[in-house]
């Protein structure tokens, strides 16, 4: 499973207020515990409180201020491009793009800035329609995805196709559309890309949430997803995780295999 | 979801105990928890250590101190069949019978008995060459049981096809294979059987046994299993499973809806 840490995101309060303080110890101590606990990459997100013209400035010192205390690789989080390309140009290692959309001109534009920075590139299945309301149009926009992937000649291992995660307690068939999209995609190409989630959505408004996240986690990997957006410092989300993938075969068995999954990451 | 519960079983020390000293109270306490946590069915199964000339009077035994105190439906399990047809000719609500065999002869005798005295039968996929080690065998197999029970008039509601879980510590690869299958078997007929699962083996010989069971109830919950034999005891399972059926919106969301469910269940 590919971890991607989510607490660097400008829409929790403890980041939001960091970001305006210039308090780098908030965002290091983040930066530093989702690596310990299993994070492959960290989001890195202003959020929206940052005024416009700020954000390539905050999403700059975001990045330096993680790179200083972490070598984990970044996923860069924002629709605007000019903040995208701008950490884009400072990163130490080979990122992320997160996200652009499933149109065919999006795709046009997206594709080849991943390809040339030698970044992972997050495509989304929704378009200038938005997020689709059913299993069908999920698997048609996956396969815009792929289609462009192929003509750009860009690698499949950079790609992640995420479904869109939303929210169970607005609209209770969506999660389930979202796993068939996942099980047709299974042969949509060979190699396969990347299936991501950007999880807690799932659980948005709701008492249960920790239990819904680490429920619906497992269900989107018995289904083929193998990057996941999350906290990693909810350990028994990553218990859950660990264990799916323990059940698919995916690590070796042995009865410490979570210390052993734990070990393997440090 | 059909919860079958599975701890009135003499393999459990508890219960062979009580056996041996006919102590209705173990047993009797044993049904009523299980019932007040969700089991819909309870499983009776006189275990190994009843001499073989003294099981039909401990299946016999155990239906009547169930049926003392509970009106809880029963699942009749045993590889034994007198053991089962005396049972069947005990019980007060229509059973389930647990297990048969998919080889063509066992399924020509199951089917017509069940349906003699209107119970539901779990048929395994496996045959006189064992348990299959892959998903295509367990596909086939359950491709028997389903022309069979067409050939016999055998209502699909009352079937439950068993793809049999093993050990995760022995077989790594079964878990997956066994996920395989059941997605392949979604399309095998409509309307659908149910299709149960004995949850407990996957975790046989494990000591994150509890993690390991409700992590892999809602893997094969997400790929249409709709019946399991469990310990309904195991609050943390029962939460998994219960989110998991909210997630594909088999009960309504609401934030209490873990206690709506069991509410429901009284």
């Amino acid at each position: 499973m590919i971890i991607i840490g989510e607490r660097i995101n400008g829409q929790f309060t403890d980041v939001e207020k960091a970001i305006q303080d210039k308090n780098k110890k908030v965002i290091q101590d983040l930066a530093q515990k989702q690596v310990e606990c299993g994070a492959d990459y960290l989001d890195v997100n202003v959020g929206t409180s940052v005024p416009s013209k700020e954000r390539v400035d905050a999403m700059l010192w975001l990045v330096d201020t993680i790179q200083e205390c972490t070598d984990a690789p970044l996923c860069i989080d924002s629709p605007r491009r000019p903040v995208v390309e701008a950490a884009l140009e400072k990163v130490d290692k080979p990122p992320i793009i997160n996200s652009c959309q499933a149109d065919l001109e999006a795709l046009d534009e997206y594709i080849p800035m991943a390809r040339e920075y030698n970044s992972g590139l997050i495509a989304l299945t929704m378009d200038k329609d938005g997020v689709p309301n059913d299993a069908a149009k999920r698997v048609e926009l996956a396969g815009n995805i792929v289609m462009k992937a192929t003509e750009h000649g860009f690698d499949f291992d950079d790609l992640y196709i995420d479904p869109i995660v939303l929210p169970v307690s607005a609209t209770q068939t969506q999660p389930g559309f979202l796993l068939e999209a996942m099980q047709q995609l299974q042969n949509i190409s060979d190699p396969l890309p990347h299936f991501n989630i950007g999880l807690s959505n799932i659980s948005s408004n709701t008492k249960e949430n920790h239990l819904i996240n680490r429920t619906y986690a497992v269900m989107c990997i018995a289904h083929g997803v193998d990057t996941a957006i999350i906290d990693p410092m909810d350990e028994e989300l990553m218990d859950a995780i660990i264990t799916a993938e323990i059940l698919l075969n995916k690590h070796i068995y042995n009865d410490d295999y979570l210390s052993a999954y734990r070990s393997s990451k440090k």
